[in-house]
């Protein structure tokens, strides 16, 4: 249970909704966010409107994953009497806080965000970079600052984005010479990003190199048989290269007795270590995790309004938690209110 | 009165709260939009928000302004049973929409306006433009939209501003298939700009170059004797110079006999006619015009509850008209409504 204690600290976190979550989502933030909402305030942003920022031209895509992502939620355990889920684009005092936030910060300084920089290359969006995507940082501190939020999930590539967040924070606080917006802390994330399936870069909803976290037990199969491994790694006899090996890695990520990875990593550059051995290892840990998982999606996207519920009962939780914020800071800035 | 008649188009203008306002704004928006409430459905937004976009570091004026510009409105005579004078800051619809049209232009595209190239040199702000600033034509583009305007009354230099928001309002009508939102006319002015008591530049709040709508006759007085002519017209008998001799230029905004104007500046050119004779004519002129907008001015200000409820109402209607244009472009767009 939530209590109002003062010790207990909340935590942001969120997801875009742009597609089903999978393996990577579970390993890098699901399952720990299960474990965080047992001790924390635990809010979880469906990031709609933030999805736009780079899928202007899809809003199908971003409608047709919001309760989607929702029931993913439920399927790995997040318990809505413990975590707030809530839905951004229901959540007016986000935009409003955006709004003021986009006076304390310059251009350049979004342009300098790393992250910024590498997405746009990556995107191709070079000059012209939608200004909702310059701009989605700004965004990303009102989110955080709204639910005063102390800790934040990210990956470690997302840390300049938290700085940016806390670098708004103190130029609200000096000017309202009050306590106004908490700073906030990143809580990184131990686990290394998980690989997709072809090995050719992370996990990815966009990539279809993903196995989602509903997928059937032919899927897992399928995804684990065609699982990149080590492509000089013909017969079994012959040495192989655990690094950059998918199995690897899942088995990294999933398998419980590290020794015996650790041995089976050992036997596998040393040779004599078939891949098949390997992968039905894996995809009995992988069956095994996902079964549960897959019966409670199948519940829980039986009952759509069920689903529904919980997005509409956390948004309104978080619409008096966010609006409280704005009217805070709009009052210790010294706005005109109405 | 107002009617839902469909024929009647709707004005949307406003004004930044950041200081009294004065006969510049006289000349070029009060006087017409008097007149413009009579046959069309209008709407003025005390913009608060956005005069924080270029005035962040000092909130308190913005403040402080806000009831001043109210009270400067239902002294020139804006009726507030024809026009809905409503805050910005109240109407998170805008905001919000502000958020999407975000994704709907580019960062180069916001860097290519004139206006922003030009207000970026002449405030000085370079590289370290506030986000905000940058984007303010987007904020722009939402208070157009959301109040469904077909008009909306700007000066030249704003042209590149409208032709923005139908950029905008085109790419959003593109990707939902419909006419979502409506394209704008800029209504523009066929007054020049009042030039500063000194002659320096327009009048402008900030260069306490004004003469502000509530003064007291010794102000006028004062500010029309100390008011820029021909510095080479020394004799009465020596010929003088019309173009940019600030009493002609008010001369040409503030009489009606306009034959009369035509023969003092022959004379004044001819010479034999002194700056003292004009100044004279013309502080009769202000006089008269400025003394019932004072004495009004003075009754409003007396009973600032109910400035603040002309303000509370108008934006309380507001908030119905701006929110209905947010759905609409939510739906149309094919986002997710909770």
């Amino acid at each position: 249970m939530n209590t109002d204690n003062s010790n207990v600290r909340t935590i942001l976190t969120g997801d875009r909704p742009t597609g089903r979550l999978h393996l990577g989502h579970f390993v890098g933030s699901l399952k720990s966010r299960v474990q965080l909402q047992e001790k924390h305030r635990q809010f979880i942003l469906v990031a709609d409107m933030q999805a736009l920022t780079d899928n202007n031209g899809n809003p199908a895509k971003v409608r047709e994953n919001v309760l989607e992502v929702v029931t993913d939620y439920l399927a790995v355990g997040i318990d809505p009497q413990r975590t707030t889920i809530c839905l951004q684009s229901a959540l007016p005092a986000i935009s409003e806080l955006a709004m003021l936030y986009l006076n304390f910060t310059t251009v350049a300084r979004l342009e300098r965000n790393p992250t910024i920089r590498s997405e746009i290359v990556h995107r191709g969006f070079e000059r012209s970079v939608p200004a909702g995507f310059l701009c989605y940082p700004v965004s990303q501190a009102a989110d955080i600052t709204a639910f005063d939020a102390d800790l934040v999930p990210v990956g470690e590539d997302q840390a300049p984005l938290i700085e940016l967040a806390n670098e708004i924070v103190t130029r609200v606080n000096n000017q309202s010479g009050k306590s106004t917006l908490k700073n906030m802390e990143g809580l990184y994330s131990e686990t290394p990003r998980l690989p997709g399936v072809d090995g050719k870069s992370k996990m990815s909803k966009s990539s279809s190199n993903s196995i989602t976290l509903g997928s059937s037990p032919e899927e897992i199969r399928a995804a684990v048989r065609q699982m990149y491994t080590d492509p000089k790694h013909i017969r079994v006899s012959d040495p192989g290269t655990v690094e950059g090996n998918v199995v690897f890695s899942f088995l990294d990520a999933f398998d419980q007795d590290k020794n015996e990875v650790d041995a089976l990593k050992e036997h596998y550059r040393a040779g004599g270590l078939g891949d098949m051995v390997l992968k039905r290892r894996l995809e009995d840990l992988l069956q095994s995790l996902l079964e549960p998982i897959r019966e409670q999606r199948k519940r829980f996207a039986a009952d759509p309004e069920y689903v529904l519920s919980v997005l509409r009962t956390g948004t309104e939780k978080s619409r008096d938690v966010t609006s409280e914020t704005l009217c805070r800071v709009r009052k210790d800035l010294g706005h005109f209110i109405l």
